[in-house]
């Protein structure tokens, strides 16, 4: 018995395939730093938890929702969306998806036939990679470098790109990994490029309350003229600490971008009903709870940033947005150096997990001695893990230092 | 802009594709029984709403889980695989999925490459064709038939069917639509045919609990010297009354098969955790639950299989297993039949939703007056329902009769 040839080809999740050796080292009693997932220690609003408990008590039983997704959610997010980012969305705009996942998924392969291709900005998430493999899209990566605060090159850079068979472009703005957040100016040019040239813009704006700066959040539903184009992929899961709920949405103004994606929708029946009713209380989350969540970001971001920088031979770059750092270390192969920490390291019983991002690279070589480190747990344990980080580079057999 | 031609192409869910007009009548106040969808209106059990309270009352936030689920819950399903249906799993084979449709979807893409063909039993549930589509497999369907009791034919049928393309048999046990439930020597005639033709027996066993018969239900795992082809598909849905929920998972034996499926499993990061939750809770469900449900589907079963033949014109075979009446018409097409119960025809103010299941045959022609009846209302309400079709049928201007 043979399994397919496209599975048995299927990328590794680059960010969860270490996950077995974490695991065995728990397993030894060993405490492991998780900095290696984008998965947050801050407790999700009060209001969802209260709200949930009350369904939950109540519910007679479990029932299939619309595959749209329940309508309370829907008119939820609209409100939202017009209250908070501006734009206006009718119902059949806006679709509840299994969260970002099953929305950038859809989203590219609504924009793509086996063999077309779509501009992406390295380095990227790395599942969009695994998601182009199985949809048999070809991704073309406009390159951005840590060294250069992972600006964003002039739009000729995009242009090089273009074939025949190019559909998409495709940003996470802020971005995973790399902490970038695209200004006005940066978008402007992206949204004309894909309007000039007739291709859907694929916005995932998961981290769009993540950002550091004084300018708001230039959403790419925004772009003058772009109401065709663009697709907006969106998650309640950093937003609301609401990563195991599964709940997302994919919002577009292109009527047959939306007709399609109900066609997917029906075929899964329906998104998760009890994230559902997460999702529908989160709308209650009061201002002041992203407020106290960014100042604690901003105050992991600036300690995690400062420790990595006075380690020798390390370089991070300060991040704008999202909760990721990325961090260039004197190894001669991160994932190496990763799975050694998980596997051989350890200081008084504890070790530290990060991500290798090779993988959200195209550029060959690229990215081989860059980890991504989620700030993701509270000053004093970020330290704990640093600490075992910068002992670890000292210790470890592949240094370049 | 041009939406990509596989999704403009993608066949619409026949189950759902009604959706529109039901919610439209419902918009007009109109009442509508829905007989369309395996969405019953039993209660879930206690034990689930009371742990899932508590678990609702007292969560931090909601972290992603291990892609293959939380172990609490795969270890419980493996000891419930073992004292139920008699099989020994390790952990490394079984893995939740986001319900049953991900679970097939997954081991559909296992199984074959583009191109390859899949085996099915007409008529089946049809979004196997939706995946088959999106996964580019052709479906080769054995036909059963509606007079004949949806008889399983000889082997040979099957061998017809063999091509150098072909990867797997896909079954539904009890099957939905047809209630079909497979006795002892079918599955081993069919899992001798796996074997010697080296295939996957994919096997959707989501209605096991439902079987209205004295002998107890074979599930595939437990086919002799089949250990390699078999991948087991299950869900939480219908057994709990937790179809929204979204918490199934795949089952295998083969180490090839589990080690794709972790793949799968990562690029979606996690199944739903409050499903899971609920998942886990359910494992405590007691016997009686199950004994009392199945005796109030016996009830409902028994009305609406008389009620349905003793309409003029109107054909409906005794089901064995699942909780679907397939019902021959005396209408010209059953679609659009039910597309008028819907947007045309009220009795004080009330109509019936059916499915279509034209698209739950490959062979051009078949069931294109038949319909499935879901019998998940309680009995006094199945009543109306159906009373409302007769007298659908008796002013339907397409009536054959």
């Amino acid at each position: 018995m043979k399994i397919s040839k496209r599975t048995q080809d299927m990328p590794a999740s680059a960010i969860r395939k270490l996950v077995p050796y974490s695991d065995a080292a728990a397993a030894q009693g060993i405490k492991v730093y998780h900095l290696n997932s984008g998965a947050p220690d801050i407790a999700s609003p009060d209001c969802v938890k209260q709200a949930l408990a009350q369904r939950c008590a109540n519910f007679h039983h479990l029932s299939y929702t619309n595959s749209a997704g329940l309508l309370e959610l829907r008119q939820g997010l609209i409100e939202k969306y017009y209250r908070k980012v501006g734009i206006e969305l009718e119902l059949p705009e806006l679709i509840v998806e299994v969260a970002g996942s099953e929305a950038f998924s859809v989203a590219m392969e609504i924009a793509t036939d086996p063999g077309d291709e779509i501009i992406v900005i390295e380095p990227f998430y790395t599942n969009y990679q695994t998601f182009a493999y199985l949809h048999n899209i070809t991704l073309k990566a406009v390159h951005t470098g840590i060294h250069d605060d992972f600006r964003i090159p002039d739009i000729s850079e995009f242009e090089k790109l273009l074939t025949p068979r190019t559909r998409a472009v495709l940003i996470s703005n802020p971005c995973n990994p790399s902490g970038k957040l695209f200004d006005k100016e940066e978008m402007l040019a992206i949204g004309e490029f894909c309007r000039k040239n007739d291709l859907f813009l694929i916005s995932d704006e998961v981290y769009r309350e993540f950002t550091y700066t004084d300018a708001p959040h230039f959403s790419a539903m925004n772009l003058p003229g772009c109401e065709q184009n663009v697709i907006l992929v969106d998650s309640v899961s950093k937003r609301y600490n609401l990563c195991g709920a599964r709940v997302g949405c994919i919002a577009s103004h292109n009527k047959d971008v939306m007709a399609a994606a109900v066609k997917f929708a029906q075929s899964r029946l329906c998104p998760p009903v009890l994230g559902q009713y997460a999702a529908i209380a989160a709308l209650d989350t009061p201002d002041e709870y992203f407020a106290q969540v960014r100042q604690e970001y901003i105050r992991r971001r600036d300690f995690t940033v400062a420790r990595l920088n006075a380690m020798e031979g390390v370089y991070s770059p300060m991040p704008y947005g999202a909760f990721y750092a990325m961090a260039e270390l004197p190894v001669d192969d991160a994932e190496a150096f990763c799975k050694w920490l998980l596997t051989e390291f350890r200081v008084d019983g504890e070790t530290t997990m990060m991500t290798p991002v090779r993988s959200f690279y195209k550029t060959p070589g690229e990215g081989i001695n860059q980890v991504r480190i989620a700030y993701v747990l509270e000053v004093p344990e970020m330290e704990k893990a640093l600490d075992i980080l910068e002992e670890g580079l000292r210790a470890y057999p592949g240094r370049t230092i």
